[in-house]
């Protein structure tokens, strides 16, 4: 099997995440906070060094991370979190998941708010140059934009899009569920909230996410329940991540991420990433009937890459990749709305996305080549 | 170490569970639903598979069951996904937990329900006849009943109370958080929703819990995102599970859920449970100073006993168990903030709780109660 699905989840995870999570399940699977004895405390202390290490990746402080069992759920802690009142603009890029705009959606629904794209150039997918005049006609409450496009591994342009934001006060969240902990050049810089997705790009195990909350915005809770504290209150603790975090945390997946991170320090996997991508890249594009989804400067993508097969739905490219080769790709909408109409992929009923991880090798694009030249 | 702190999280998992986890991570750890390929429609049979698994338990079908990721969550997921209108009356036990009480007293803040305490017995812990009273008085919408107390260990008689319920069309909610899998007598019969937790009762790892929506009532969703289907739809689908189930789903913790479903076959854990339930008793009765917290008929009680030591608080009791005797037990309010005037422990601080699995032993109590005999 030749998995190019990463980013739905990487696959494999380094061998040393699969020891840390065996480890955890034996020997940490307690419930931390939730007990006074040494083995609670000391999980509790993995959480908060866990804490410490995912913030120092761009230089906050532990105290500003909240845990969540996915970018999903932690999207919806922000969402749900925030004050809206009618008329609210909120700018989402084209290339946003469902996960933003699903529950954008319900809240323009509950509130009236105004859900404006931001506009992009269809040739070099540079921010338009009216989209100044769009934030001082319609000034903005929130802009949200993802780090790196999960349809079409584009890195987006973070720092003048959320510059320009914050030039008129808007409060700026990253959806860097993507490439948190491989693109360096993720930020607090102009950032309000960044997410960040433990299975993905920290190549750890489901069930753990979450954000930073960069400058200590106020959310209200989304999750009630218990907390392991302050138990005879009915509401939630006001203070700290107890305000937001309900239940008991998954340690398990928690000591699988504290050990995910420090492997990721001793790994270069943007470099790999970009190098698998260049060469897929000058492979796929000598393929006459293949037509990739890209920006005229392909060096603004790296690690995903979306294409389709003249004459084959993506699906049917998917199936044949599937049967025939053995070859692990996505087809379809890959739960973004908006990106189709911007790079005209509905009559394909989306794309064919192939996604690479540290793992994947030349022989792997090699392979992936050779399937789809017997089409 | 003696790990007494099971209503917390079972611990140790049997080892078939710890071998599924690893399998799961190596072999299964892909994104279901979310591609097309061999092994996204093999994890997608596996929670197909566990559905079908949980909901048998109860007599449903698989159809019934909705995964989240703590029971914290699938309460969140009831409550917030009911509607309510002003005045609705919703019961409660003496004994839920926060994971009921916080999320349905944010439901009182935003649309003014009553939240009614269902009346015991102080020495039966049996229904106060006045109940059915109650009711006549005051319709209920909804009746949020624990089957078991996961402060003092009471199977609450749910029959009872639901079937009172049902006489006055009330949606039946009960958290089966403490036993689901391991009390026989849950069933279907007279509840709409049961709760439960993987890394529970269930003997699984933390990071899958859920509830059976044995009648199909209809919930609004709680998590908004992607479901890997229908992507074009800024709406959650309107059928199936993703009507409700936003992100990835953590097939690892499923995958142990759905081996120790098989495991829990073969064992009699509730049998266990009340061997060593009455062996406890029989034994911390005889210490003077012990205080416990128990109906007058203790059969009614299992797995879960707390008590007080009298001239300590419960958080000295539980200090000098865990540095001196390396016993975790877990002390306080337990998330429980009703129950403590009830049992009238709040001079205490709480109280002193032991909880047991199927891996304790009789020299497990002894050495409790050595530890005990010293104060």
């Amino acid at each position: 099997m030749i998995y190019l699905d990463n980013a739905a989840t990487t696959y494999p995870k380094p061998e040393e995440v699969y020891l840390a999570l065996d480890k955890a399940n034996r020997e940490y699977g307690f419930n931390s906070g939730r007990g006074s004895y040494k083995k609670a405390k000391e999980v509790a202390n993995i959480i908060d060094e866990t804490r410490n290490e995912l913030s120092s990746l761009v230089e906050c402080t532990a105290n500003t991370v909240i845990f969540s069992t996915s970018s999903t759920e932690a999207l919806n802690m922000i969402i749900f979190g925030l004050d809206w009142a009618k008329g609210d603009n909120v700018y989402v890029s084209p290339f946003e998941h469902n996960s933003v705009l699903r529950p954008l959606y319900e809240i323009k629904k509950r509130h009236d708010i105004n859900i404006i794209q931001i506009p992009f150039n269809k040739e070099t997918w540079n921010i338009d140059s009216n989209f100044e005049d769009l934030l001082i006609l319609n000034k903005p409450k929130c802009i949200f934009c993802s780090s790196k496009s999960n349809t079409t591994g584009y890195n987006l342009p973070i720092n003048e899009i959320f510059k320009l934001g914050k030039k008129y006060n808007s409060i700026n969240i990253l959806d860097a569920s993507q490439s948190f902990g491989v693109d360096k050049t993720i930020s607090k810089n102009n950032s309000d909230f960044i997410i960040f997705a433990g299975h993905k790009s920290l190549y750890a195990s489901f069930g753990i996410a979450g954000f930073i909350n960069i400058n200590n915005i106020e959310l209200k809770p989304f999750l009630f329940g218990g907390t392991g504290s302050d138990s005879l209150n009915l509401e939630m603790p006001l203070n700290g991540a107890s305000h937001l975090e309900a239940g008991s945390k998954n340690i398990i997946a928690i000591y699988g991420l504290h050990e995910s991170l420090k492997w990721l320090k001793n790994h270069n996997i943007e470099e790999k990433e970009r190098t698998l991508f260049k060469y897929l890249y000058q492979s796929i594009s000598s393929i006459k009937k293949v037509i990739t989804y890209l920006p005229s400067n392909i060096d603004k993508c790296c690690g995903i890459l979306s294409f389709n097969v003249d004459g084959y739905t993506a699906e049917e490219v998917g199936d044949i990749l599937n049967q025939e080769f053995d070859i692990c790709v996505r087809t379809g909408y890959h739960c973004c709305p908006y990106i189709h109409d911007f790079i005209n992929s509905k009559k394909f009923n989306g794309t064919v996305r192939v996604s690479m991880n540290y793992f994947n090798t030349e022989k792997d694009i090699d392979c992936l080549i050779n399937a789809l030249n017997t089409l």
